[in-house]
């Protein structure tokens, strides 16, 4: 069985739950009378008719962020290519919409004028630039995060001026390494400190390679854009370095 | 230019200057007399023979557990089925193998009989299981570490009992949806917390799944399993359900 759909079960049970009219009466007066802390702060949440977020790209990433606003009863849209995902996601009740997500009629039926929030969850790196576009240019107010597949995604996000980026498999690979360390005898807390280091440098670096690219002339000076990236890269690095030998750690913080 | 790309030239630049000669020792010195943290805890990292972590799959995920490795002085070994990213990995002092990473005979080069550590980064599901498989054939005490690109993929590295599973893109989608709750108006340390009991949660679910999943009915039996999973991820949920009502913060944690 595909994971992508063994994803879409869990959402299609939590949906199946949340809809059972018992289960979520009693779960709503239980939540109320055991959880005395504040509801989420968005104050039409009943009203089906806006929504706070669309979610366009529903697979492994848009998935994730579908079932945890659900499991926080917050509202959402889904946009999908995919019209399998989309008839599963309408079943449950949620709102769908099965296209591109880059098309504006799309957008407007999802109501992007009203909601909060977009969040691309697309992989697909022109199909996610190209919905950013559509968005930015029609919905002026709405909120973009994306998802971005690697460094020349993010900089094309960042050249549209998306607010949140989050690339798609970095901190699944800096936990990886700080297992790694952890593995070869790195204290646990010096793992995680240098990990956290390495997260900020290769975030500051990616901003400055962002300001020495250009998109149009890429495909034109390949050579030229890769040298002066390169030496970027080489003094973001020297800089990281003569950061990295201050001392940091007291022994008690290894301990 | 290829994000891949970008990422390899970090790489390069990293290594370009520890093996500087003057940088390096310069580096190494300032680094002894300012930094009185111990050293990560491996006894043999100046033998180039002896290599304690090969890194099998050169892309997104393994460049960054490499280029982390790198940063700590901790070699490591390259096997990546492009010759370009080897060739760049050569140049640069890091052994690296073109490959199959499955081949016993690769793995043999890259003195798998020495290593400490396998980490399988390989984003094709079959290519991995298959180097997974023929690691735990020939090199018994190899410790394995591996990213899965879902959750099928991961089931299928937990029947092989590796003995860490990283999904490439479950902690980016946490992290997204953590902002999505902060953007909505969700104070931090409840979203945190929010996200963090859903990490937990679906964990739990997976290895629930990974109960009922058996791999040679999978193809068979499709819709028979798919009933099994459904039910078995309603249970999991319900509980977790339960568990979210009770009261976890009280209002000093919420500010």
């Amino acid at each position: 069985m595909d994971g992508q759909l063994v994803d879409l079960m869990v959402i299609v049970v939590t949906l199946s739950m949340m809809l059972t009219p018992l289960t979520f009466v009693l779960n709503d007066a239980l939540g109320r009378w055991l959880d005395p802390a504040p509801p989420v702060h968005y104050d039409s949440m009943e009203d089906a008719e806006e929504v706070p977020v669309i979610i366009a790209g529903f697979g492994r990433v848009g998935q994730i962020v579908g079932r945890l606003l659900n499991a926080r009863r917050i509202p959402f849209t889904a946009l999908d290519a995919s019209a399998d995902q989309v008839e599963t996601v309408r079943r449950f009740g949620r709102t769908a919409y099965y296209g591109d997500a880059s098309r504006l009629d799309l957008l407007r039926a999802a109501k992007a004028d009203k909601a909060r929030l977009l969040v691309v969850a697309i992989d697909d790196v022109e199909a996610s630039v190209r919905t950013v576009q559509t968005a930015r240019a029609h919905f002026p107010d709405l909120r973009i995060f994306a998802r971005a597949r690697n460094r020349f995604h993010a900089h094309r996000l960042m050249d549209l001026n998306v607010e949140l980026i989050e690339r798609e498999t970095f901190l699944g690979s800096l936990d990886l390494a700080r297992n790694v360390l952890e593995a070869l005898g790195t204290p646990a807390p010096e793992a995680a400190l240098v990990v956290e280091r390495f997260r900020a440098h290769d975030e500051r670096t990616l901003r400055r390679q962002h300001a020495v690219y250009h998109d149009e002339k890429q495909l034109i000076q390949t050579s030229k854009e890769a040298a002066d990236e390169l030496e970027s890269l080489f003094e973001s690095d020297r800089e990281s370095s003569a950061a990295e030998g201050k001392p940091v750690f007291s022994p008690a913080d290894v301990r």
